[in-house]
């Protein structure tokens, strides 16, 4: 390589970059900044639970979340999805909005209500709600303990897209409810459909999918298919495509029988896991990370891992992931085994 | 035109046809052979209990059915479909086999199971159940009463396109059944899809859509949208295409309550309807057709049709049709109204 | 089996059929009535003209064809398709009209225009037209010899269906035409589409295949493919799918080198070849039929068959079956081999 | 809002970040951090002559490109590809690789080749050429003058994904051309697929888009519809599903008549431009930019533009966009007018 006599100075002023002065374009494979991690219930409650007295639900903000920053990054859970938990105390609301993000919540602790495009859901411990993008939501706690849930998000890829809207409710009030409880799981959740009440959006039409359903759903599996070695899974999908349920992100439960062992897998998807039941603990890229009930914790790209359940109970997994939008491209791989 | 030499002769001898002389090549519309026509359960069931006598199953028939043929058809109670009432008797069971014409049952009378690839299904009254092209499937009645369901099938499509096989059971037994009672509802029927247990075929993963479901859905449906006019109706999907239950034939269930009539419609698919509850009448082509629970009439295709709900009780007004088929080709057309 | 005691006429007078009566339901595969059979240019070529004299076109007819009846059937060249040959002389044109039915031209001697909804298309032998459904066309003879083409049409199919649509011209004339000369091919033809030229119908945008195209493909495509043993085959495609053609119907054409014979194969789909340079024979169904340029043939559903070129001359094989509509239902089989 | 007492301390270290401290979670539309920008083709040549002298192809670069970054990033053309200009000089080549962002190669000086997946395509002034994703490609110049094209990527995109993946070609060498010059459009560029050359892979099966095809394209659609106010634009597609050539990115040429404006819009997919032939200036955010022949300039995310042709020219204007990606997720909008 000759000298540059200034030729660098020159390309950089001109707001171009030289190809072979960039880093990792010829990597071989992905080689991410985000990290492995644990973020731990017992940790976070008590600060969220500071943050009921720091913040005033609809003074100071519309939301009281907390949102995990991979150690690897500057912001965001992956490149891809933010988690968190979210706290709504006995009286409290967070009044309607809605954006280009979409939201999962997958209810923790305490009950309450998510309403979603007129249609109020209750929320008990283990079940998924959504409030898919654009949809009007609020949040409202009529009952006397403080209700948290586990958010995951999508903004970190939508805001990398610059795809991000957002409108509060008119008045920033709550939403009219006239809708029965969980109307969508009616309608739209057991092989019919009714006529008159097209759903042509890109997610699904279920506002909620209820945990005993999931969990009846996992323990039938498992015996009809002979309890399996690494457990079993089931993902949840929108009834109208067999899809996922957001077009970003996907939802997914694993039933891991005490003392079992999950498949050692990976691939070009993020994830995000939270048990909902039970204890133990990962490897990831060759480390341990141990796991409580309600903790929640990472998997970054194409990073080796596998679960294990302690041998007192069986574990409930829950899963968010990405991977939809790497099989929009043609760019989603996994690898399994050794 | 002039004098012809014999040139009709020549031509019906050289095996081709003048187009001119082919009737009905510029008839503006559909005029078909079909007429509107209802088979009476009281007229059928004493026929269809003197086969019983008549016919032993299993030996003198692998089936016993009574199939509706349309009186202006030689066969076929549609162009594409037949419909009619099959009956199994206490302690008698009907072999398994498989054929790729497809079958939709509507438990009528009784009780009993239908086996559908290792999976048995409990058919009460008005439970719909799917055999769909290609799936063995064998039916059996371990009770002490007649069972008797309205089958539906798309026998006159498939044999028109010369597409049946047919195969026997090895042995001409009944099927095993590994599987247990109508595991596919609890699989696949939740919005919850297990891993592991893909289904790669055209049809609905679901073998049955239990009665108790449907009623549910549409007294909702009918409360949330004010007790429409013409009624409510719910259309039967595949939870992972939201498209029909088989390709070829679509079901759907109608709520039109006590003293109503539905909308005045006419459409390019052909439709056979049967009140599961209730009494009333329909105007088909401008003539009074009355019906009867458990009857089954049929509307051919363009034909104008309206049905009513006598006085006294609600309709619950089964149908199924071959629309499909039509939309597959984009030429389907319905119109409203007038 | 017992006595019947008059059962089966009363079934009979109650307008139902035993299924165990209906001859064919256990049919293991398809048994079709239709047969194998050559339709002679040399023999129908004078027929037709002779048509010419004994039919007026625009006064007698809307239309000048002769189309093929399988020798198994009342009507049509399969259960699904009439061919034929379509005659317009020196100075003649057919007025424009629209059906359901959709039709593909092939054309074989002079030369003319047929316009597609306001597209004139020039036509030259072995250039393949689409007249979609409901598509507006007329066909016109502005040289000095007669034009003569082969037509394929799913008439059976879609009469079978009763869904015939049929509507003249306005004053049953010539259309205008406002667009230039095969403007499709210019517009879609090419891996490029015209903004605010929308095509949202089911069939290719494309009105012509031209033979030029088709034969340097074909030749180029033997060369790249080392000469293959049984030739070589292109499908003619909706450049907006990558499908067939039609929605009901799709085309290909078969170089098969001279003194070569193609790959011995059956499917449930039924076939109607016409070669469009070269002499040869097929063995269908275990017989031999032998056919010389121009003529056309059909192979039904589910039959075994082959192609064998002459020492002579390369043959071009034009094909057109109904397969897509197999397809639709996953009722598709095919077979190859011994 | 309270004292805080340490809180947001406490909050850090527990890798959570409270929602309302996270800027921009409720800003009602996209805000950009990208500028709209041009690089000038007389500034940056010299540069990259320059980098012929510094840098050594296949010694010290696989590559000798400049990619323009955005004033506004730190990397980056916009939030999802980089665009730049590539040089080969005469008797140079660039050696074998893939990689799983994909590559747009529009050809602006001299001429020479790129081989895509074996297959050798001459590129002249004006060509499109795609190297998709995970592709093996080449590039070399046999003539006597330079070559240089303009590249588009979407590696930001990629690499936000962590889903960058590479392999040198074995011994880092040119790959063999086993297929013809251009194959690909003989194959299938013609409404035509040849049987036994199945291509499964979600780009276009078309290498190349010749400019000259482009041009007629263009002038026909001006004529047919009248020359109209805003110029005519045509996309270049995928001819087996009519979609973008890319899943991440889509093509597309406008002909802006000399002293004509196009539209004014914008959307929230990101846009680059090359003007092909002809002068102008175009309208983003409200400030002017002056572009000539050959220059490249960028459109960020949800700003409004609009193009002006001057007085002496017709131009030729290409852009790529990130389009696609926007529309797999239902998050695209646009508006017009005003």
């Amino acid at each position: 390589m000759s000298e540059d006599n200034g030729f660098y100075d020159r390309v950089k002023q001109a707001h171009v970059v030289p190809l072979w002065r960039v880093p990792g374009t010829d990597s071989p494979e992905p080689d991410p900044i985000e990290v492995p991690y644990v973020w731990h219930w017992n940790e976070l409650i008590p600060l969220i639970e500071e943050a009921a007295e720091v913040v005033d639900l609809g003074t100071d903000s519309d939301r009281r979340a907390l949102n995990a920053t991979n150690p690897g990054r500057a912001w965001g859970t992956t490149q891809t999805m933010i988690a968190g938990y979210q706290l709504v105390m006995p009286g409290e609301s967070a009044p309607a909005h809605r954006h280009t993000p979409a939201a999962i919540r997958l209810m923790l602790s305490g009950s309450g209500q998510t309403v979603v495009e007129g249609e109020p859901v209750t929320m008990e411990r283990g079940d998924l709600v959504l409030t898919p993008a654009w949809t009007w939501h609020d949040h409202r706690n009529d009952g006397d303990v403080p209700m948290v849930w586990l958010d995951g998000l999508d903004v970190p890829f939508i805001k990398h897209l610059h795809a991000q809207f957002y409108e509060d409710f008119e008045g920033k009030q709550l939403q009219p409810t006239p809708l029965a409880d969980s109307a969508s799981v009616e309608r739209f959740g057991q092989g019919l459909v009714p006529r008159g009440l097209a759903h042509d959006r890109p997610h699904s039409p279920l506002t909620k999918y209820p945990i005993g359903t999931t969990v009846d759903s996992l323990e039938r599996l498992r015996e009809s298919m002979g309890d399996p070695e690494h457990g079993v899974s089931i993902d949840y999908v929108n009834p109208l495509t067999g899809g996922p349920v957001m077009p970003t992100m996907a939802c997914a439960m694993t039933l891991l029988p005490a003392g079992r062992t999950g498949e050692r897998t990976r691939h070009t998807s993020s994830t995000i896991f939270c048990p909902v039941r039970g204890d133990g603990y990962s490897i990831i890229g060759g480390e341990r990370f141990d796991w409580s009930e309600r903790d929640f914790f990472v998997v970054p790209t194409w990073t080796w891992y596998e679960h294990h359940a302690c041998d007192g109970s069986d574990v409930l997994l829950f899963e968010m992931s990405d991977r939809p939008v790497y099989e929009a491209f043609d760019i989603y791989r996994e690898e399994h085994g050794a």
